[in-house]
This record gives structure tokens, C-alpha cells and sequence, in this order.
């Protein structure tokens, strides 16, 4: 083997994820590896739980970060809460809500599927009537933002109905933390995960979870064991939980968990609001600039995501062509569709550090050259 | 809030893992990103598989890292290779042993328990006679170096009994691989993971993994479904494989992966049997210097592990106190005991980059002077 040091180049990432990371986040990532049970680690821990605790919106206790990526936090809280033979009402709108029907599936539970359209949002009324019919059902789980079609959902609507009929909600907030309102306690959201790789500008490889302290007690309560023991919250919180000494579940990623800590310092000192209103404001740059170009996209204006942007490939033109010319002559990734939308979609992220002005305008420019 | 960046401070790992990480891996952490289906990033992923081969000394196609840590690595081995019902031989002679049986048992599988004394290798005899008894096992599930206690098992023999009894055999090498022989296929082990932050001197986070063909076949002819997706090696494969295009399965952990491409790169150069020589020679500098102080290495010479120390705390000896005084005053980590040996031994680490002559002296001035 003749191999030598990977030397990536610079890249702007204005694709589905990862997102583009500020050089303070991997300059944090670099510093120098300490214990995971040192104490100055440890402390660090509880202030990433505090600031988890406000990206979040919320008080619960229960809030932390998996240490792996957003899959595997949508697996911790469908396996910490999801018993075998328990009924879940899973809404599906795109390749998460999908994956999401795995998971329920692999836990023994007994899955009752909503499904709406690819780029519409899930439908309430659907939902509702689903509880209606299934008044034994225990579970809610939907996606806030479906990365699949850059549609948002109406979280609070599902909450709010779910908690009407005494079900707990599981909510898929990959993409929706930090780029627009995810307020957990408000909303009553029981479990909701996200990843470190999207609105939040961390490298990709945790994710965040918070369980509620209804999720807790259903955790608590379990006839069975968890069937993942890395994912078995009631072990993992007495690594993570500060009431008592801290016991040794598995070895923390140290250095992914500084980025982590930095990129939600950084979020924390511009400010939940600004950062909300920051995705809105490039969002629409590029949403102006894509229209003059000709470009449409997808989703309606009422439910679009500003942080993930559908773009109508236009007839006659090679899709994949166009994003290999971005990313070859530009630096510039942009996404593929993915599922129902692979070769008729582009997705242009604007998620986190990525969502700045320069990035907008070389998008525009660099779209506008290839496609001429 | 008012909370600040995270500045720790340069420690000695010399505890049971997270050890040392060069410089130069640290770098190559915190370069820029690209996306995960970047093409520059896939070829890198392709070097990994071949270095991660080199490092497993095997040709099996299935070599990558798992995107999360060691216990991750051990959950896909086992979610993948037992099925409800399977007969499981687990062999225990520490905490890693153990937690095997707890992956056995919630995967369904029917554990056969052979037990050794914390301290003590894994006897062949008493697997031999399991699989007399129990013709109808599938799987012979063992660790081969036992962090919790410093003890090597002989995989060979192990293995050897394994295949002999038509089994298949899971193998725990999160701490060997890097700094003893681990010879996949020379010993024909069918399924081996190991953690990023022992020998190999890599961040925390990541476990390769490498199955047999025999192994492949046994996930390919599975009746159910692997009950975790996230680990689920059949749709795994499709994102990690060259033969086919790559297809999205998960956000691989990008810079934890330039990370360990370096790290094995590294590994690379140094050449394999060098490192063993090398962790050979700075536990013997260790051994000696310890007999001089007067302390017991607790394991026998026979199957100690030179990577990782289990050291006897003298009697009368406050061990958290000595342990704090080198963190605090040296800014050196050593490990506490575990389980069965917590508060009657100390665990002290020379794996990787921190197998170092500077390292084994100050850990063993630090202790004259802090035992003194």
C-alpha cells in the first residue's frame, strides 16, 4: 500500500447534511484528548446538558447526546420506549418516516402508517382519526422536518393530539433544531432527537435526545429489557446524569463532544431567535435568486423548510452532471433528491454556518453558470 | 449561562482507554470537511477498509469502522450473528465477558456461561467440554484482551475449538489490535471488532469490525430481521462496499474518520509487528520499575497483557487519592480497578502513541514520589 495523509479540500456544504462547521468548532475538536471520566470532562458534560437543555427548549433532565449518529438516536428512543406488542402511529412522508416504520417494526411493536404525499407535511386529521380507530395506541412518532423533501410539520398540532389520547410523542428533529422553533416543553414533546451534523455545525456522529419526564417513567416502567444495551438509556444516564457519581457505560467520543460543546456555545451566544431568523432571512435570498433563475421549488411556501430547499430539476437537464460541475470546477456540494425525488430534485441545504450570504451568492452564481 | 470554550489541559493517558493521541492525528482531525458521499471521501473510506485489513491481518471484504464506540462494535456483532434461539457459548472472566452475555440475552440468543476467575484467561478445556455438551451451539462469543483485568485469552486455540465444533466465533479485540498479534485469518475468527481509542491511538468513537465469509453467509441466510437498523450489517455493507454505488445508509462520522485514517496510516508505517515489539518493550521498562517500588502486577506473566497494567494498590494505600494526585499534579491519568477489583487495583495503560519511554518514566517517578 502507497498511502499518504487524506488532505480534503475546502468544500462549502449546502447539501442535506453535513453542514459546513466553523473553524472554532474543529479547532475545539483538535485540542488535546483528556479522560472520559476525568472530572474536568465530566463537568464539561453538565454544560453541554445545559445547553442541549436550551437548543431544546426545555427543563427535561433526560437530555444528552448519543454518542452516534441520528439514526441511532431515532433507535434510542424507539427502542428505550417501545415495548413489544405496544401500538405506534407512525407518520410517513419521506425516507425518515420510513425508517422510522423500521425501527417500530424491529422492536415488536405493532405499527399503525399514516402516510402523506412526499412534500406535504403529515396531516393532523389523519393522525386524529388514527387515534380514533386505535384508541389502545401508545405512541405518536412523526418527523418535524423530513430531510428527504424539506418539509416542515406541524409538532406542536401532533403533540398536542397525541397527548389528548394519553399517547407519548417521538419526534424526529434532525434538521429542525437550531434552523427553526423546536420548543420541546411548549409543544409537550416526550422524545425527540436530533444531529450534530445539520442546523447545529457540529461534525456528524452524536445526537442529541431528550426524553420527557413521562418518557422517563415508561422507561422506568418496562416489563423488558431495553433490546440494545448501548442504546439502553436506564444504563447510559448513570454516565450522564449528575444526581450521583458517575458510572462507566461506554468510552464517550472526548473530541467530537468538544465540537459539540463549542457549536452549541455558539449557538447559545448568537441566540436561538437569531438563528431561527438568520435560516429565514437566507432562505429567502435564495429562494429570490433561485426564482429568477427559473428554478422552482417543491414545497409550498406554508410548510417549506428554510434550511433544506427542494429544487425542481428542469427538464432536459442532467442532474447529476450539474452537481458534479458544482463540486468539481465550485468546491460547492449541493444534494441529490433522495427516494421519490432521486433524479428529479436537488436539495440545497442552508443549515447552521453554512447559512450565510457569501454561501447564497455563490450558490446563485455558480447555478446560474452551469445550467447557461 | 455564562459558560466559555473548553480549554483542557494536555494529560498522559495512561488509564485503560482513551489513550494518547498523536499530534498529527488530532490534525488530521480538524481539517475541513466534505460531505460523506463526497467521491474523495469514499476513496478515503476504501483506504480505511485496507488499512483496517492490514491492521486485522485478514482479506475479508466485510472491514470498516462502526460509527460509534466499542460497545457499538460488540452490539453488531452480536445482533447480526445470533438469532432468537441461537445456543451461545460466552466465555467470562470480566466485565467485557459479561456484557457479551447481556447482548446474548437480549438478542434472543440461549447463553451457555463458562466462567473464569477475574484474573485468569479463558480456559479452552472448560470451552471444549461446553461444546461437548452442547452440540447444537452456534456461536463461541469470548474476549481476548480483557481490559477489566489485563488478561490475554488464547484466541487461536479458541477459535480453533470453535470451528472444530462448527461454530462461529465472536471475538472482543478492543484492546489487543495494535498492540498484540491479532491474526484474523491465520486464527479463522468470524467476527472481531475493536475500539479506535485503545492501540490504535485514535479518537474515542469509532469500532472496526471485520466478519469471515462464513459469517457473511450466516447474516445473509438470517430468517429475521437484525433488530437493530442502525447496525444492521446487510444495509451497512451497501454504503461501506466498492463493488456496488454507494448507497446512503447512515451519516458516516467524517472527521473521526480522517482521524482514524491517520491513526492507521500511522499504524502502517510503524508496521505491525514493530508496535508490538515496541508495547513488549515499554512494558517490560514498566515491570521492572514497578518491582522496584515495591508494586505487584497482579496478572501472571503468562497471559498479562503488556498494554494494559493491572497493578495491586499496597496495603493501606488511599488508591482515588494517589489517582487524584497524578491527575492533579502530574497531569497523568492512570485507571481505576473494575468490578471485581475496584479499590484493590489500579490500571495502568500503555497503549498506542502512549506507549512511550518518556510516559513509563514519569508514571513511574510520579509514583515514587506520590507513594512515597
Amino acid at each position: 500500500m502507497n498511502l499518504t495523509s487524506f488532505n480534503p479540500p475546502r468544500r462549502i456544504l449546502m447539501g442535506p447534511g453535513p453542514s459546513d462547521i466553523s473553524p472554532q468548532v474543529l479547532q475545539a475538536q483538535s485540542r488535546p484528548i483528556i479522560g472520559h471520566l476525568d472530572p474536568l470532562f465530566v463537568n464539561m458534560m453538565d454544560e453541554i446538558k445545559a445547553l442541549l437543555q436550551y437548543a431544546f427548549q426545555t427543563t427535561n433532565q433526560h437530555t444528552f447526546a448519543v454518542s452516534a449518529p441520528g439514526s441511532a438516536g431515532m433507535e434510542t428512543c424507539f427502542v428505550n420506549l417501545v415495548e413489544p406488542g405496544d401500538k405506534v402511529i407512525v407518520c410517513i412522508n419521506g425516507v425518515f418516516g420510513q425508517r422510522m416504520l423500521e425501527n417500530v417494526e424491529r422492536c415488536g411493536g405493532i405499527a399503525v402508517v399514516i402516510e402523506d404525499a412526499w412534500g406535504q407535511p403529515v396531516s393532523p386529521a389523519k393522525v386524529e382519526q388514527a387515534l380514533q380507530q386505535h384508541p389502545d395506541s401508545k405512541i405518536v412518532a412523526f418527523v418535524h422536518a423530513e430531510t428527504s423533501t424539506g418539509v416542515a410539520s406541524d409538532a406542536q398540532a401532533l403533540c398536542g393530539l397525541a397527548k389528548q389520547h394519553g399517547c407519548l410523542s417521538i419526534v424526529d428533529a434532525v434538521t429542525s433544531v437550531g434552523g427553526i422553533p423546536v420548543l420541546v416543553d411548549e409543544w409537550g414533546i416526550d422524545a425527540i432527537y436530533s444531529g450534530s451534523q445539520k442546523c447545529l455545525s457540529c461534525v456528524p456522529g452524536l445526537s442529541p435526545v431528550s426524553f420527557s419526564p413521562a418518557a422517563v417513567e415508561k422507561l422506568k416502567g418496562r416489563k423488558t429489557k431495553v433490546q440494545s444495551w448501548f442504546l439502553d438509556q436506564s444504563l447510559v444516564m448513570a454516565y450522564w446524569s449528575g444526581e450521583q457519581k458517575r458510572s462507566y457505560h461506554h468510552t464517550a467520543p472526548v473530541t467530537a463532544l468538544y465540537a459539540l460543546h463549542e457549536s452549541l456555545l455558539m449557538l447559545h451566544q448568537e441566540g436561538l431567535e437569531q438563528a431561527w431568523q438568520r435560516h429565514a432571512q437566507q432562505h429567502a435570498l435564495l429562494a429570490a435568486g433561485l426564482d429568477k433563475l427559473g428554478l422552482n421549488l417543491m414545497v409550498e411556501i406554508a410548510y417549506r423548510l428554510p434550511q433544506l430547499n427542494l429544487v425542481a430539476v428542469p427538464e432536459g437537464v442532467d442532474e447529476q452532471a450539474v452537481r458534479a460541475r458544482l463540486l468539481n470546477d465550485y468546491n460547492l456540494e449541493i444534494g441529490a433528491g433522495l427516494g421519490q425525488f432521486a433524479g428529479k430534485a436537488w436539495r440545497i441545504g442552508l443549515m447552521g454556518y453554512a447559512a450565510r450570504q457569501e454561501n447564497v451568492s455563490l450558490c446563485l452564481a455558480a447555478l446560474a453558470e452551469v445550467l447557461e
